[in-house]
């Protein structure tokens, strides 16, 4: 099952860089690099961070096939993104979910520390997007906008918690994209955001 | 043979990093540090995601000191590159070349899947270069403009269809370079380069 | 009394990438992502391109607690930053010499050439600081204001050398400190700074 939202998940991520990198005016190799930076990213900075080699893409090339023509497509599909919008904050949200909870299982097989495995499914879900608009040249808007990290925070949480509890894995599977999806519409709908930290600019910048 | 275009090229790439840099007022300890990421830091992303430890400039000592020279070097020489402005752009090539054919070995030596060696081929040729960049705060140039990343693509490609046709090493390298330097003089001529993705900003940029 | 030093430099070096963070407005997750990379980016990097796995700080709780805190803490005493500028300086310097150290300790100790052991030293002590300003999108400040890099360069050759004459380590660590932090100091109290390197852009920028 995970594995099926995995593929939607990295899907959607793709598509979100490659629109990304058109609003960048990049070229179409260019739209294909994003997309699978933006999609793959986060995993690889965990593998690479949890020194858990071989990297996971290197031994699926589906997903990187995926990534690639998921970008590319975009190119097409572009000029009906804007009334998928709904349907692509859906897909993002699911996405975040689905990065953080396989995030921390990686971090959980290897032995790590919990607060670790905290920071394995918060880097998966989050570093991608960080990634994406490094590249775009750009402020990390993960870091800014509505809760976003703050729910993939939420949902490693929640997960560890119920994993203790002993909750079997398809109900806390259940309860995290319960919480993590109706979080991160509640914060898009309602605009919710974090308190933001505004630092005036001195000579010594 | 191989070694001696690889020198030729981190030197080459050095100076393109140490002119990046120069144009952002770097100090010299900055011209030293670009030059050495932009020389061998495609070559350092493809061996830390391929998990191939030690890195190679680690175990060469001798990459170091040539690169960090030739950035170094280029802040006297820089008065003289307008008019090495061409020669310049072929050294840049061969380093395109020489880096796609190395990277692409290192990911066969290793036994990783065809799409994996490809990609390991282009990191290493162009992820030097996007690092510059990154440096630098400015869009990674070598998705924007005339064909790069895509002759990277070509020589990949390339060179694992002839080997695995069984070309002799000395014909593939032959055509490698043929074909690569021929495809990115071109595309400088002609100012060759790949369609654009334009994609509008929106309100949820 | 390295690790006392150490816990004193993670803490300065995340309130300075909390200051960081809060001059782009980020919101408090953001501010602890960054405080985060700051304090301990530098050892990240260092520990990959070393091959150094598991890396230090998934192996120390602590110093994840301790910087989040700091990044955190920086948020209320912000408003008193100025006035402890002073403070704040020393602190970032013994931070700089201290991280040096120990990052030219982990390539020694792990077999490495010399010349990769200083280089192990100085990405320990300036790359924490690259990060935090890639991550804000600006350019990395410590390749081009006072002498910053090269303070490292400097102690890093030092503790070597006398390393080599057979100090005692604890001779050593007081003869770093000293050179590094005076060398600091000077630099910031005179403006010195290494020549910069200015380039002019051209039409092939």
């Amino acid at each position: 099952m995970l594995t099926s939202v995995y593929i939607i998940a990295i899907t959607a991520e793709a598509m979100s860089g490659a629109l990304a990198a058109g609003r960048r005016n990049m070229d179409f190799f260019g739209v294909a690099v994003i997309a699978f930076l933006t999609a793959l990213g986060g995993g690889t900075v965990r593998d690479i961070l949890l020194g858990n080699f071989p990297i996971t893409w290197t031994q699926h090339p589906l997903y990187i096939y995926i990534t690639i023509t998921g970008g590319l497509a975009t190119i097409v599909l572009a000029r009906f993104m804007r009334h998928l919008h709904q349907l692509f904050l859906v897909l993002d949200a699911i996405g975040l979910v689905a990065f953080t909870v396989i995030g921390c299982n990686v971090a959980l097989r290897l032995g790590y520390d919990t607060v670790v495995v905290v920071m394995a499914g918060i880097i998966t879900g989050i570093f991608g997007g960080i990634i994406r608009d490094i590249m775009c040249n750009r402020m990390p808007q993960v870091l800014r906008h509505e809760l976003y990290a703050s729910v993939s925070l939420v949902v490693a949480l929640l997960y560890l918690a119920l994993r203790h509890q002993g909750a079997s894995e398809s109900v806390n599977l259940l309860a995290a994209f319960s919480v993590g999806l109706l979080l991160r519409m509640a914060a898009i709908r309602w605009k919710l955001s974090l308190p933001v930290f505004s630092y005036a600019k001195s000579q010594w910048d």
